[in-house]
């Protein structure tokens, strides 16, 4: 294995240029969903390959029916080098309430604040285009030291994320081929803190359901026909309440099939993070935790499958009182899926216990809204170990490998259309506004990012 | 008793008179609720205290922060005679859409139709012009013949009926005694159907109650929160699912006290209505009774009280769909009472039960919409039977005592603040449109509406 250290230091001396080149990207002002800004996000697009032809790769920007791709590619030291797509997007959400920010979010800098910290401020920093740089910067390091990268590097950035990426699926199947790789990496999460890098190992799947339940054929007069007439929010209400038993689990027939238990190994990591029901709870206004008994709120959200209401909408909602019996209630349900749990499964699952408590006179109709089986890498495959590794040497406290209790499409679509695991790890905090005003990214995130990847990279070169 | 068969001949030979008084007074565009109609409303005030002052009435139009009331007074023929309180409203629903009317709302005339039925069309011919001047006929055919009335005769013609009844209650309370009687008659109701008379023997009372179930302080990603996180809407749908057993009944602490088995006969009397399950239901487009079972529907409707939601929202409810937990759900639901039922205790029951769902770190507010007792005048009370015999005398068949599901708020009124029990009669049939286009009221309900009057007044007149 290559010694690293002449590659991890020049990453930490060139710190101030590789700012320099963040902030080009970073006044670039790439809001993809303003029309307003088009020519700026094809101008973000045409600077990063700019910067990815400096280092050697073959980098292009490539139309699609909205904003551009820059697609890279670069060869690995060896010839059996694997071969990693990386991912990350550089456009950025709006502004706005631009009187919100305390300096101009296109106008970055690095500033001190309070506990000692040095932030970068500036729409973009945290999500994405400061992730995505360290990985930049982290392949600019070996080609200054080394010439050479470790890894065979096809990237992939994107300039609609924020957008909902209308044309992503359409260009990875045009271009399946080209960026098929051993693996993804993607580089738009959090770290656990700001000591703590992680590295999510599973993301919850997920399956929408809405259902319309219809009785009598118009709304009633609950005065003159209630105790006889089916009131469809009375149905509604059990068949919701009776998701879940005493005990918070999902009562679904089949509904646990291919949900495994969270290694010990694993779970006794994750105690270790100090979460508590107290504090994740605290947060939201609320104490006691919901859901499945015994279990704790990390285990809850990453690890255990879900069937939560969304929403419901029956009768008279409006100021004051109105003695109806509706003609129907609906709801909007959705199912957080884990391990191998399958969504068409589970979707039949739930309609058929719907079906069966329906009265013989009213009737349901069901609407399907996406459904994705969750992905979760092996706890014990040599990916995750070996980035695991490489990140705990970096920062203070061992990497841990965490679930996430929500989706991440682009994996599902690495997953489903390229054949490809992701291993989804970054540098931001929960604190980095993004989306929001005041937006930052620590520099510290960003050096040690940088120095992350090179970490990573050399990790994953070695056969 | 007086001979009535002279005032009944005179009350028939009287109608093509009769009409032409009826047909004056729907001329008169007597619209409450439109402001442009304010002096139609004063006329048609005005149009009944001339008429009234024609038959020896001591009549006034009565001003009131809205639309007048008519008050007028007539002694009976003896001075022990029992006083009534004939109640009736004036004021009319609006017409649009016009063009749906077959003829002018406001030309009535008497139309053949098929079957042989003969009806007066109009706005307000039923609602309530016709039926409160099937009394005022009866008074005249009294006065034309015998030329005294069998009962003191108190009238209060409301002009704001259609419009709310602002101005009742504060009218009854500044004129309490010189409105109170000894019952009150409320002519605003139909028969069973065309052959059979019905007197409404009871009205359900009502508690309305509107809660809110909050749980976290904010609205949060299911991804992240789902499975540890309170649901709102899972609270309330099994707050709401266990507000009725297997049986279909309450499971409110003490809901059924002051409940009362309907005797023996009154029940018989319904069975032998011949309404069924599949005829109410299937109106509506239903077939299997709600609710308790092993009672047929007119007991289910008229004389059990029944917990009912009208509305329920929470979440995200529009199109499409968003993975959101909510930070609130709301329910508004409603109690229909019985016999004796304490509209006070059924709501700290509910509460009490709603209060125990809650988890520790939700809460809940509630807000009251209403509480009123229901109306049951005992079935053997001498009032009910005399109108009851009454009633039978004029029509095919004999008049049935019935429930009535809903609630009829001057009843109440006269209850609670003059102290007085209502008779509830009248001759609407259902398929009457009221507050629809094309509005009519039945030659035959007309005629024999005036003749039943005569009939009750002399039953009632005879002590």
């Amino acid at each position: 294995m290559t010694n690293l250290l002449p590659v991890l230091d020049h990453a930490a001396a060139s710190v101030p240029a590789a700012l320099e080149r963040l902030f080009d990207l970073v006044r670039i002002k790439s809001i993809s969903t303003d029309p307003a800004y088009k020519a700026e996000v094809q101008r973000g697009a045409e600077w990063l390959v700019n910067e990815l032809r400096s280092l050697g790769f073959d980098a292009t920007v490539r139309d699609t029916a909205g904003h551009p791709m820059v697609v890279a590619h670069h060869d690995g030291a060896t010839a059996d080098a694997p071969h990693v797509l990386f991912y990350g997007h550089y456009d950025v959400q709006p502004v706005d309430p631009l009187e919100l920010w305390e300096h101009d979010p296109f106008d970055p800098a690095v500033r001190d604040i309070a506990g000692g910290r040095r932030i970068i401020t500036g729409r973009g920093t945290s999500d994405d285009k400061g992730q995505l740089m360290t990985f930049v910067e982290a392949c600019r390091a070996y080609k200054e030291t080394i010439g050479a990268l470790p890894c065979k590097v096809t990237i992939l950035f994107e300039g609609e994320e924020e957008s909902g990426s209308p044309s992503l699926k359409p260009f990875l199947e045009a271009n399946a081929a080209e960026l098929k790789a051993d693996f993804a990496l993607v580089c738009d999460t959090n770290m656990w803190d700001a000591e703590t890098p992680a590295i999510s190992a599973g993301l919850r799947g997920l399956v929408g359901e809405e259902i319309v339940v219809k009785a009598a054929d118009r709304d009633l007069h609950s005065g003159y026909f209630g105790g006889a007439a089916a009131n469809p929010i009375h149905i509604l209400a059990e068949i919701l309440a009776g998701l879940h038993d005493a005990d918070g689990r999902v009562t679904l027939e089949g509904f646990y099939d291919g949900v495994e238990e969270t290694p010990e190994n694993i779970k006794a990591s994750w105690d270790k993070l100090g979460q508590t029901a107290d504090k994740f709870l605290g947060e939201i206004g609320l104490s006691v935790p919901a859901g499945e008994k015994n279990r704790s709120v990390l285990e809850l959200t990453w690890a255990r499958p879900t069937a939560e209401v969304n929403g419901i909408l029956g009768g008279y909602t409006g100021d004051g009182f109105k003695t109806v019996i509706a003609a129907q209630a609906s709801a909007k349900v959705s199912f957080r899926l884990v391990g191998k749990q399958d969504p068409a499964k589970i979707r039949d699952a739930f309609r058929a216990y719907v079906r069966s408590k329906i009265p013989a006179d009213c009737s349901v109709s069901f609407h399907a809204h996406g459904g994705s089986p969750a992905i979760q890498l092996p706890y014990d495959s040599p990916l995750l170990n070996k980035a695991k590794d490489a990140l705990s040497q970096e920062w203070p406290k061992p990497a841990v490998m965490i679930g996430m209790g929500g989706s991440i499409p682009i994996v599902g679509d690495f997953q489903r259309m390229l054949g490809m695991e992701s291993l989804l790890v970054g540098f931001g905090l929960s604190d980095d506004r993004i989306h929001s005003p005041n937006e930052k990214y620590e520099l510290r995130s960003f050096e040690k990012g940088i120095r992350s990847w090179v970490r990573i990279l050399a990790a994953l070169g070695a056969r």
